[in-house]
């Protein structure tokens, strides 16, 4: 077949990306293959080096595709979850984080020469009350005892270190625990959890509406001027999980602020698992959990951003949506696992293409918990 | 509330069972806690050492529960989760079974011991061909070099090992290889694979109706005359995936022998995703993923079994499905996790019931491959 113009237009950045589908399968399939540079996919991703419009979506979307090559169709996810799990090889040069004896989080020893000039917030390894039979690791200053007192002095420390060593700060407080449900032992700006390795969570939601027996999922395109991931495509709804309010609640919020959907639609939403990925990009180590949930939409429903950060958003055939996924990286990168995990529970990627149970692992790299 | 008279009946049976929450949710929670002496359930599963009726299980289902104690609520299932997931601290009392340099299976040292009679057909560490700088293994002679002299030579020691060795031969041929998809090194009786401890694949299926809003699952109580489970409830449809034949044709081929379902019907079954669980009893390692789907039926329709290995069918509401699964072992153990998977993906398990990500990942436990 000819490729249409829309490919060619896109075709450099997919064919950098090819690589054989023996190297992404073994029998666990990503220590070995995360090791791959990916600093395009990541300059891409942050900084939009090249935009793309509805109507490239639409084209890449419609460009015909082998779905009977049962041993290579599969190939093009691997390589979206690929970009979500970065660098596992880069885990040693990270410190563990360790608060109330438990391990919060993990910071990178370059990051850690950062916090060195904030001695009464943290200790260090080779302070006198750290490191040991169990190797080093930074943890707080016990005389920061309450979760308050810890949320001040090291909200204090990201205020000090600044756009310049933690960019975009959003003055959004994440909880930090060790595991989801677990006591909180104090709140951290939004934008600096990455560089102190904290577990995030998030809720994301595929909105589709099922019309002539196909379902169809709404998208959105992200606002140019939206500090991250400017103009890349997303869920029609979906947003981290601030400290004091739980998924659903959540997810409501955000189904109003983000698409206008009202709360007697939303809470029809249905959960329907998570995903998880561990990401390390330079001093920043990502470890994601995302709530999925499902909501169907009426077919007369028109999304409707209350909040600014969406330029438009468009229906458009889940197999479409598939193909989007396998061809480009026009969509945000944790939207297609959530994505890829839609098409696996809803019957769109079977146990007869090539990899599907490694897939489907994929899609739980991170520890989820 | 009172325990309704069937409660009590089976008390005992759960009472047993009943163990502090806490030790079920850490960070991994079964490492540590398969360790738990899980023989009674061995028993019980294996031999039926009790019997129940439909009405027993209509009881249980209707008896009430709190399903606002967050906290507690998810309990019952991590226990049925545990029942398929049994002692994996025992994995050292097994040795690699090696085919062409791949790892296929486990043989547990008691087992090795009623191989060694054959020495025309397996090769033992300290065999001059065996053993070695990544410690010992047991491999077939390598005089069988086609899969055809394998599957002869392994099924005459199958058969000379006879049913006390390895009882409920089936005459039912399993694919030995080293993940899903990849080359089949040769065919195993179906009853020997656990011997062996190589990896097995079935299809099991939710076939459920939906009705005033809310779904009924077919739920199949197996004869009181099959070998394996007799008397246990099951899904409507579950089967072994022998050689030869792929997920979907498998189904459909259940479908029609176990439930009577035409293949214009069961052609519309949806796969959802896949669990899996590695459980040891004894010389017996298994390790298995069930592909996992889901079949919305019509209203009217009414299952018939036509091999005569079912005994009777019931539509019975999900939420009342999910309390015979907290409450009793009165299901097959692996059919747990296909419907815990199933409530997870239908929204009946939420992110707000503590244990939510801990659950999810234990049903898929063992390595999916």
């Amino acid at each position: 077949m000819g490729a249409p113009c829309c490919m060619s237009k896109f075709a450099t950045l997919s064919n950098i990306r090819s690589r054989p589908f023996s190297s992404i399968l073994p029998s666990h399939p990503f220590p070995s293959t995360t090791a791959i540079n990916f600093s395009l996919a990541s300059s891409f991703s942050s900084s939009a080096t090249f935009s793309f419009t509805w109507d490239d979506v639409i084209c890449v979307s419609e460009s015909q595709t082998d779905t009977q090559d049962r041993s290579r169709y599969l190939q093009g996810f691997f390589n979206k979850v690929q970009l979500c799990n970065r660098a596992s090889e880069k885990q040693s040069e990270f410190l563990p984080f360790v608060v109330e004896d438990h391990i919060v989080g993990f910071i990178h020893n370059g990051f850690v020469k950062h916090l060195r000039g904030f001695g009464d917030v943290f200790v260090f390894p080779k302070d006198k009350y750290n490191g040991g039979p169990n190797g080093d690791f930074v943890s707080l200053h016990p005389i920061l005892k309450t979760a308050e007192e810890r949320t001040r002095a090291v909200g204090y420390v990201v205020e000090n270190l600044g756009e310049e060593r933690i960019p975009g700060i959003r003055n959004e407080l994440y909880p930090v625990t060790s595991s989801f449900g677990a006591p909180i032992f104090f709140s951290l700006e939004r934008a600096a959890a990455p560089y102190f390795g904290i577990k995030a969570y998030g809720v994301h939601m595929n909105g589709y509406v099922e019309a002539d027996g196909q379902k169809h999922l709404w998208v959105g395109k992200r606002s140019d001027t939206k500090q991250t991931y400017p103009g890349m495509l997303d869920h029609l709804v979906a947003g981290g999980l601030p400290h004091g309010i739980d998924c659903k609640e959540n997810l409501i919020k955000e189904c109003e602020e983000e698409a206008g959907i009202p709360r007697s639609i939303s809470v029809k939403a249905i959960p329907v698992g998570a995903v998880s990925y561990m990401d390390i990009d330079e001093y920043r180590y990502k470890r994601d959990v995302l709530f999925c949930y499902d909501l169907k939409l009426p077919k007369d429903f028109i999304p409707n951003n209350e909040d600014g950060e969406v330029d438009s958003f468009k229906l458009i055939p889940i197999r479409q949506v598939a193909e989007v996924i396998r061809k480009t990286e026009f969509f945000k990168t944790n939207c297609s696992l959530v994505i890829i995990d839609f098409l696996f529970r809803h019957g769109y990627i079977t146990p007869e293409y090539h990899g599907y149970l490694d897939l489907l692992r994929s899609l739980r790299i991170g520890e989820y918990s």
